[in-house]
């Protein structure tokens, strides 16, 4: 194992887990290698850079999921991941509705609904 | 004028300057009070919630405008309103690099073009 | 409550019923503020705006919503939405069907599920 | 030539006229009998269908090309077109600004900007 | 029954089999006429050019739906489509591991559970 | 210089040549270690992988740049490099037209544009 790897395995269990774990073993067995590639360059690589912290790459993320649409998993995802790098319940709700006047309202209706999930999943307090 | 266009100018004149203002001039011309609902809405309703700063709403914007696609001239603008805000050359390469895991390279490739023309404008050093 | 509210309430509830309530309350509990920003803005400033009846309006929105994808509940409200200010059948039909030539065939298809769903459900003859 | 085709071509000179035309033969250049599959069916069998006006038509083409994005040269043809066929200019300049919900706010201003082009070019009043 | 229609329908059988008529008696029941265009016009016109084969053909279906977004039962299809049309297993998730680069990984993730959904349902060997 | 970056360099200069290499380097002024990042990923890891030729990911490209939208400059580079790898111009040609089936007239049209300008800027006959 390469220390690119290694590097990425450790944020990708931190980033998403067991649920990213899945993904990663489901990919290795149709595609040798390329779940291997994604822990080493998107979890090594690209989330290992400096100059933003995770807090803030994930508030980044969650506002391209949204734009991008048809990418529910991957917001629920990282609307957990954005909390447990500590992003306060108020941010996650405030970027997404900062993105409904770039990309409207159906999206961000949409994600709203995996937020309200992910805090009734966590008990958490939407005003905090 | 109402409160909520008074506090919406004063923002967009902070974000987006002489550029928003004539956007919203030349469709006031065109779609009477249209232009006027933007700057209390979008700029004055939205703009003005609590739970996230400027710095951080100018990095949602970039993420999603880079996301959607034929947005440049709209990147250009919230480039400048990020640098404005107090955001770092640094963080606005970096939220862009972590676009590239949801969006892909065009996209992103496409946003630092810009980013790169914006920096060359503001005689900025990128590495700061 | 303010007179944009009042509008703005007046117009949701002929739109989208209760389904459009549910969504607000929903997202007043998470968001407080932006829920009440879509009642005025959405339905108070910009469908009460002159120049296009609530027939074409709507019209508009399900060439929009199919043209976007990703938008499943947003269409079936919008097709019901269509039918209740007195567009018939057929005129949403062929809306969709003149979308295939700009957006292609499985956005077209998958709006044409959705409108299959809406006749069932209120026992409609497509061809009138 | 086919039935098909002669009908078509009627539609298409209607809508597009000489830009239409052009279009087709640089199409048939390099892809030959293409040009034509697209004058029969999007020209002749889709735009020949009964249940919406040429008019209705337009507008549901300006909401999806507007939705979609990258598609100006289109919308500077199909904005015509809707004139043409008799759409009144605020009732164009409407169906953007309604489309600004599902698809937010780039996109409809960037329609706007080709809008105020086309009005200018035909010297038209917006707010007939 | 044109003869357009006839070659469109063995190539609709042949691609998208008991689905693909279901979908288009569907439309026919809605929308009459459009059902057979598409026969005629898609699997009759365009799937019966010279120049490409249908395994290449499928092949630039699967990459160009994985790209689109919210197009999974069309997924499901043409996956089945292109492996009945002699593409190895291995050729489609390459095609799919390709479009990584220009649409990101979440439109490529969701399509690779597609897949795995096939291979599992015709016991297929990915490694093939 | 690892071996994953002198393997992803050479198949750069392949595809894309001097291009590319402008291109890497731009990015590395503004984001160090980005630039090599892909060369090392995308061209090291992504076109190095088996099962599919050159032929076939740049025909999967092609399709999938056609249909995301916005790639004005990827398509070129793209289709260059596809007709260097020994695509046939017909190929191409043929492939874009396959798109117009899920991705939409403007599209296709568009793409078709730079197929134009390409096979102009190589004297090429589209009909081999």
């Amino acid at each position: 194992m390469s220390d690119r790897f290694i590097k990425g395995w450790k944020t990708m269990q931190q980033v998403g887990g067991k649920q990213s774990e899945d993904t990663i073993k489901r990919l290795e067995s149709i595609a040798p290698g390329f779940g291997n590639h994604i822990v080493e360059y998107a979890f090594g690589d690209i989330f290992g850079r400096d100059g933003l912290d995770l807090k803030q790459r994930e508030l980044v993320l969650i506002a391209s999921l949204t734009t991008q649409g048809d990418c529910n998993s991957w917001l629920h995802l990282h609307i957990n991941a954005g909390l447990n790098a500590g992003l306060r319940p108020k941010e996650i709700v405030e970027a997404i509705v900062q993105c409904s006047l770039p990309c409207g309202l159906p999206r961000v209706l949409n994600t709203m609904r995996i937020v309200n999930q992910v805090f009734k999943e966590r008990k958490i307090n939407p005003l905090d």
